[in-house]
C-alpha cells in the first residue's frame, strides 16, 4: 500500500493522527520509533538545519530531498510542508508531480505570497494571495496528482495575517470547494481560543489540521473533544530540544577541556549504530557477502 | 584568506586545535558559536543523519554537500572525513579536486579497503590496504590539489585493526614520506595508553591528530603535555546529545498527549530564528527591499 | 501500472524490446518521441555529461538523480546501468531500494570489481569478481526489492575480460540460479560471432539482453532470428551524434564570427519549447493562473 | 587567479569576449575546446535538459549544480544566467553567496518578476519589476559578494516587454548607479536595429553584453564596430544542434532497425573517452595505482 493510501486509512480509522516534525532521515526515524503516526517534513527545521532563514531561500529541490530521505527510512507517511508551492500554480503542479513520485503522502501549501516568511516572525511580511489565486493553486495541485489517494492540504494564514475569523472561514470554504483534502488552520495566538472559535464555526465535512506551537496548552484530549480536527502536528519541538542539548554539550566540552564527563548527556555509539540499522546490515553481510 | 590557509595558521599559532563533529550547517554553526576552532564533517554523523550505516553507502556527493553546507555557514575551517577516498587513487584525485573547490580546508583519508565500515563496529570488517597502495593514494591526493595550503591528513587504522604499534608507526612514516600533512592516529582502546605509546614513539615533524571517542579520559591538558598532537577531534558527542534529547522530548509528547509541559527542555522559536541569522535578514530587507 | 510492471509486460508481449541510451530528461524524451520502448540510463553518457571518466567516479547519487530526471519526464520504463552496484552486496541492497523507490523499472549490475572502468577502454582494468561474490550480489539485490515486478539484470563481462565462452556461460547460469531476471551478455568484439555463439549455446529460460555497440553489423532482424534475445540496447549513439553536432556548430560560430549562417544545423527555439512541454504549461496557465 | 579575476582580465584585454551556452560539464568543455572565452550557464538549456519549461521551475540548487559541474571541468570563466535571482533581494543575496563560493565568475539577473518565463515565449508573461525594486536587488547582490572581482550583470528586459528605448535606457542607467558591473541589453527583434539604437545611445562607462539569438545577422565584426559591447553570448546554438542530431540518429536507428549505418553521423567511442580525460586518468593510474 502506498503512503498516501496509508494516510487516507489513518484519516478513516483514527480519532486523532499525531504527526511530528523532522528534518532528515534520523529525526524521521526517531518520530516513528516514538510511535507517531506520521512525519511533518517541516520547512522551519529543514531551513534551520542549513543555518538559513525559513524564507523561500532553500530550494524546492532540497526540501524534496529531505522529505525523500525521510521516506526512504520510515514506514509511516510523510506530510510535506511545501510553503507557497514555491511560486505560482505552475510551480505547484511541478512540485506536486515530484513529491508524489517521491512517495510523499501529502503536501501542505499556504496562501502566502512567494517569497514567504515564517509565520511567527515578529514584524515579518505576511501577505496573502487573493482568494481566487490560491483557489487556482489548489485546483492545479489536484489536477497534477496521479494517484487518487495523494492529499493536498490548504493552510490558512488569514488568522496569522490578522484578517480575522470571517475571512479565514471564507477562505477555507473556497479552498475546500477548489478541492483541498484538508484545511490546516494556523494561529500564532498564545490563547487557543482563536483556534477553538474557528473549529466551532467549521461546517464543512473536510477535516482540520492544527499545529499548536503557539498555543501549547491545547492538549490532545481537548482537541479530540472539539471534534472536526483529524491531525495534530507538533512542528519542531524535538528539533528545538536537539539544539538545547547540542549547545549544552558543546559548551561543556569547551569548559571541561575534554569529553571525560559527559556521562548521561549522550547516547552510546552503539545506540547510534542501532538507529542506523547496523544489526540488519550485519545480518545481510552474513547472508550475501561471500 | 581561504580556509586552508586559515587552518595552516591555526597549526602555526595554536598549541592545540579543538575540532568538533557536525553533520549539517546548523550543527557546524553551533560548533563555531561554542568557540571551537574547526568543524569535523564526520562520516558517522552524516550517514546517521540519513538513518544509514557508516559503510560507504552514502555517496561522496552527499558527504561533500554536507561539508559544503557547513562551509557556507561558518567562518572556521572544515576538516572532512573522507573515509577511504571513496575508492582507489583515482577516486581520491577526483574527490580532492571537488573538496578543494568547495572550500574545505582539509580532508582525512584512511587506509581501509572500500567499502569501509565504522572503526568501532564490533565484529566489523577492518581490512587495511597494502602500504604501497595507500602511499599511492596520498601521493595522488597531494598531486591533485591546486592550492598549496590544502591539507591531506592520513588516518592510521592499524591499531584499530589490531596490527600493533610497530606496524602503525611504519605505516605512518610511509604516509608522511608520501606527503601527508598530518597523521590521524586512531584507537578504539578505552585506555589512552595505546595512543600515548604511539605519540611517545613518534619522531617525525609532521603533527598528529587524535579522536578520543573511545578513550574520553584523555583531557586536553594531558594531550598538550604529550606534545606532537596538534588537533583533537571530538567526533560526535554533540550529535549523540541531540539524539538523547529528541528521544526524550518525543516520548514525553507521546506520553503527555501534548506539548504543554516541555518547559526548559527546548529552546524558544526565537532562538532558532537567531541561529538562522534572521536578524541579519531583517536588516537586509530594510536596506534592499523596495 | 508501475514502470516495472510495464517492462514485464513488454517482455511478455514484444518479440524485441528496443532501448536507447540517455543521460538526462531531454535525451530520454527524445528516445520516447522516436518510438523506443525504453530508456537506458547509461553510465558512459552520464559520466561523460559531467566530463568525467566512466570509472566509478560519479556518485550513485548522481546516477540515480539522472535516472530519476528521465523517469519524471517519460512514460516508457527506465533501465539503469548500475555498474558494479557501487560496491559490495550491501551497497547493492542500498542501491536497489533507492532505484526502486525512484520508479526505475530495472537495474543492470555487472560482475566487475569496484572501482570499475568502461568495458571498451583499451588497456583498461577489467577484473571480475569471484562467481560466488557476484551471486551474493544478485541474491542481495533480489532480497532488497519490494515490488515483485522490479527487475535485476546481470551483466556478463567474462567475454570482455577475455575469459572465454565457457566461463561466460558458467557465470550466466550461476547468476540465473541466484535470481537474475535477465542476462546482459556483453562483447567488445567487432565480429558479432562471439555474441551469436553465446546465444546459440544459451539453454536457460531467462531472456538475454545485447548491446551491439562494438558489433553494429548485427541488425534487429538477425537478433530476432537468433531468438532468446528480448532486449537490444543502443547504448550511446544519440549522444555521440550530439557531440559531433555541437563540435561542428561551435567551431562554425568561431570561424564565421557569428551565428548568421547556421540555417538547418539547429532546431528553432520553438522546437525546444515544444520539447519542454511549454504548450501544456500555457494551457495550465489559462486554467489555473488567476 | 580566481575565475572572476580572469573574467575581469578578459574585459580589460579583449576587444570582444565570446561566450557560448552550455548546460553540463561536457558542453562547457566543448565550448572551451572550440576556443570560446567563457561559458554561459543558460537557464533555457539547463531547464530543457530536464525536459522542463524555462519558467522558474528548476530550482536554484539545480542551476547552481549545473554551473558548478561546468566550472569543475573547464578553465575558462562561467557566467551564470540567474533569472530573477530566484525571488526578491534576499533571495539574490543568498544566491550570490552560493554562486561566488562555487567559483562562478559572474551572475546575470534580470528585471522580470518571479516566476519568470523565457523571453521569447509567444504570449508569455513578461512583467517587469518597478525600477527601485530591481535597483535594490542589484545593490543587494553587490553587498553580498565577498570577492571584489565577482561580477553582477543587470539584464534589461524592457525592450522585450515592449516598453521602448527610453525606458530601457533609464532602467540601465539606474542599474549602473546601483552597482551593476555590466548591462545585458536583450531584444527579441529580428532586426538588430533595436539593439544598435540602444548601443548608440549608451553613454555610460559600464560595458554592454548582447545575445544575438533573435537577430543572428549581427556579426562580431559589426558588434566590435559599434563599440561599447564587450561580450557577445551565443546562447544555445550548440544545444539546438545537438537536438537536431539526436533526433536524426534516433529516428534513423528506428527506421534502419539497427546501428549498422551511422557512419559519420556519430563520433567514435574513443573520442568520448578523450573528452572525459581518460588519457589523463590512465597516466594517473600508472603513477598512483600500486
Amino acid at each position: 500500500m502506498n503512503k498516501s493510501a496509508k494516510l487516507r486509512e489513518l484519516f478513516a480509522k483514527k480519532d486523532l493522527i499525531r504527526v511530528v516534525g523532522a528534518h532528515d532521515g534520523l529525526s524521521a526515524k526517531l518520530a516513528e520509533l516514538s510511535g507517531f503516526d506520521g512525519v511533518w517534513a517541516t520547512g522551519l527545521e529543514i531551513s534551520a538545519s542549513y543555518g538559513v532563514p525559513d524564507a523561500s531561500l532553500i530550494s524546492m529541490y532540497q526540501f524534496l530531498e529531505a522529505a525523500r530521505s525521510m521516506n526512504e527510512i520510515v514506514s509511516i507517511p510523510i506530510i510535506a510542508d511545501c510553503d507557497t508551492g514555491f511560486g505560482n500554480a505552475i510551480n505547484v503542479m511541478y512540485m506536486v508531480k515530484r513529491y508524489e513520485k517521491a512517495g510523499i503522502a501529502a503536501v501542505v501549501i499556504e496562501e502566502k505570497k512567494f517569497p514567504k516568511q515564517h509565520s511567527f516572525l515578529a514584524g515579518g511580511r505576511q501577505e496573502l494571495l487573493r482568494v481566487e489565486e490560491f483557489e487556482g493553486k489548489i485546483e492545479a495541485a489536484k489536477a497534477a496528482q496521479n494517484n487518487a489517494d495523494f492529499m493536498v492540504i490548504a493552510r490558512i494564514e488569514a488568522l496569522i495575517a490578522g484578517w480575522g475569523q470571517e475571512e479565514a472561514q471564507m477562505r477555507a470554504h473556497h479552498y475546500v470547494d477548489a478541492g483541498a483534502d484538508a484545511i490546516l488552520i494556523h494561529s500564532k495566538s498564545k490563547d487557543p481560543q482563536e483556534i477553538i472559535e474557528f473549529v466551532n464555526n467549521w461546517d464543512k465535512d473536510v477535516p482540520l489540521v492544527v499545529v499548536p506551537t503557539a498555543y501549547p496548552s491545547l492538549r490532545e484530549k481537548e482537541i479530540k473533544e472539539l471534534g472536526k480536527i483529524k491531525v495534530v502536528i507538533y512542528a519542531h519541538q524535538g528539533f528545538r530540544a536537539s539544539i538545547k542539548a547540542m549547545e549544552a554539550v558543546l559548551n561543556k566540552i569547551r569548559k571541561d577541556g575534554g569529553i571525560y564527563d559527559l556521562g548521561e548527556l549522550i547516547v552510546p555509539v552503539n545506540h547510534v549504530f542501532d538507529l542506523q540499522d547496523v544489526p540488519q546490515m550485519k545480518e545481510n553481510e552474513r547472508k550475501f557477502l561471500r
